[in-house]
């Protein structure tokens, strides 16, 4: 059996025992019953998923997985490819988006080159897995082979068990790559059957005749490769991207060993479905950090039957919504932990 | 001039230079413009609410104001009003939702006695300053003099000025008080004009019977007491309550010292329409923390031309939902002043 395979196999159902014990404490603590409302959704969720009454998040990770595409040299994204490599860069120099928001929350960033189009110095916080030095066009035939996109999913997972092994109560998955809006739109059109024009947006800042281009490759795509929409590896391989499959196992890895994670915003959410189709258990252990600003995360969500915590018309990607929602589910575990019964408390309760 | 006068007056608009700068540099910023969406725009907010290009959230807190309401007698509350002393008991024990996000989030909490209709004992982190022992039912007359609302305010300001004096960049406002749901209702139907079915809600968890008793006291108490809706204080005095008004008097005291004020659920909503009405300048100060699950919450934001940062289906009021969303603001000052800009970073801005 696969590494694949054996983590697949691996994923449990939550832990029902330990959601009516939360749900139950819930219902005693200091204020009226599910006036704290998402707070309590998510403080149950995570019991049911650490097999815990009172689940803790102690430990925080944001795995921000970075790959390029072939697809970014059709002209679909407003930022040449080189940004990529740059932004790892900046990533580890602690000037990003997600470097700052993950100091904020108090998560440590792991930045994992999965798949990038250029060669990074060694430095002590990237994990260098590179599958292939960025993807073939996704218009012209099938972005990787079917091996590498097993290879890229086993990255991920492996990834997250060594977080795991520092100890992880929850981990956000986030990604960097120009261009993969253009696969995550294909993805989401191929898994959902949506029209690739609802799945498509403008992502970095394309103009009106950009994201025609954009809409046009996405369908190119899909008519050359002809994903199998119920084979989440196919369409993986033909219309996706390094990153997205490295994201897909961090999901997989987590959901394996009892861990929530944050999904992200589009790319992270087209990541998800192909999580989904190759786990449907793993949905349980996933949490929508936010809605992304680009049209086809709301899709994606949908189908996966996932509402998200935040809606800050955010679009940068990295991880940065993921990071956000973090702080808010280790409010919830927090409410449930340290807030007082109205037995401990004196407090007359509804009458 | 009374205090109330002299700190209205206080109030200048905010700095529009400071905010052309931090425009200009979260332009600068490694993301696509505009990606980072709310959290660009709140940094900016800050920016002209503090009068620096760089605006900081290091001190933090959120002022809870407790009081009780004569109208709670009249059957329009799921719980009975001697939990509004015990509950304040419970916030200086550290039990209560709003102990444990204050903690969350770094912010120190300052909880009020501005009216609850019980003697307390004293404690280090309560402040005293009780107007009364709760309010009379509005349902039958004023719920206090024009003197004892314009008391209530003043509170709020002196409370926030001492605040202010051990430091402070940002405050969230939050309330206690068994049946302070009904005079907030007056407040928004007297004030905005929406029909009291529209803006009346089941509070802590009323049945049916119990709503439809809820709108006939709030149709009563406005009947009863014609509330002038171009005069706050009328509307304070008449249909309010002594915690709605020191939060009123918390949201102008802090925009008169630049310090920006998160506005909570709904009785914080309604607080924040009687701060407008006395101080129409106070309002670009403001920040609408969350959106309430209680209707009349959307009704006055909407008045007050202001969006809710978060949307978790909260309903629990305290500052809870303030507290969640001071984590965001401090997040979006941290993302202007720690992201480095494309030129520092050696990354390739959009082509």
């Amino acid at each position: 059996m696969s590494k694949l395979e054996s983590t697949v196999a691996r994923i449990g159902p939550l832990d029902e025992a330990a959601m009516a014990a939360a749900r139950a404490r819930q219902d005693m603590l200091t204020k009226p019953r599910g006036s704290l409302g998402r707070l309590e959704e998510l403080s149950i969720q995570m019991a049911g998923i650490q097999g815990r009454a009172l689940p803790r998040v102690a430990h925080k990770a944001i795995v921000t997985m970075a790959g390029d595409h072939g697809v970014a040299r059709d002209g679909v994204s407003a930022y040449p490819p080189e940004v990529t490599p740059q932004m790892v860069l900046n990533f580890l120099a602690g000037g990003a988006g997600i470097s700052v928001l993950s100091r904020h929350v108090g998560a440590r960033m792991v930045v994992v080159d999965v798949g990038v189009a250029a060669d990074l110095p060694p430095h002590p916080r990237l994990v260098s897995r590179k599958v292939g030095y960025g993807t073939a066009s996704l218009a012209a035939g099938p972005a990787m082979s079917r091996e590498q996109a097993i290879q890229a999913v086993e990255v991920g997972i492996e990834v997250v068990e060594a977080e795991v092994a520092k100890g992880l109560d929850v981990v956000g998955a986030g990604d960097m790559g120009i261009g993969n809006t253009t696969p995550s739109s294909a993805i989401v059109a191929a898994i959902t059957g949506a029209p690739v024009a609802t799945v498509t947006g403008r992502g970095t800042g394309l103009d009106d005749a950009g994201l025609a281009r954009k809409v046009a490759v996405v369908e190119r795509g899909l008519a050359v490769n002809r994903p199998d929409p119920r084979d989440a590896l196919d369409v993986l391989a033909k219309v996706g991207g390094f990153e997205i499959g490295g994201l897909a196992g961090v999901m997989i890895g987590a959901a394996a060993n009892r861990v929530a994670v944050v999904v992200d915003g589009f790319i992270s959410g087209a990541a998800a479905l192909i999580a989904a189709g190759l786990a449907p258990a793993a949905v349980p252990y996933m949490i929508a950090g936010h809605l992304s600003v680009e049209g086809g995360h709301a899709c994606a969500l949908e189908h996966l039957g996932l509402r998200p915590v935040l809606d800050l018309q955010m679009r940068l990607g990295e991880g940065t919504g993921a990071a956000l929602a973090i702080s808010v589910v280790e409010a919830a575990t927090k409410v449930l932990a340290e807030m007082a019964t109205f037995t401990e408390a004196g407090v007359s309760d509804k009458e």
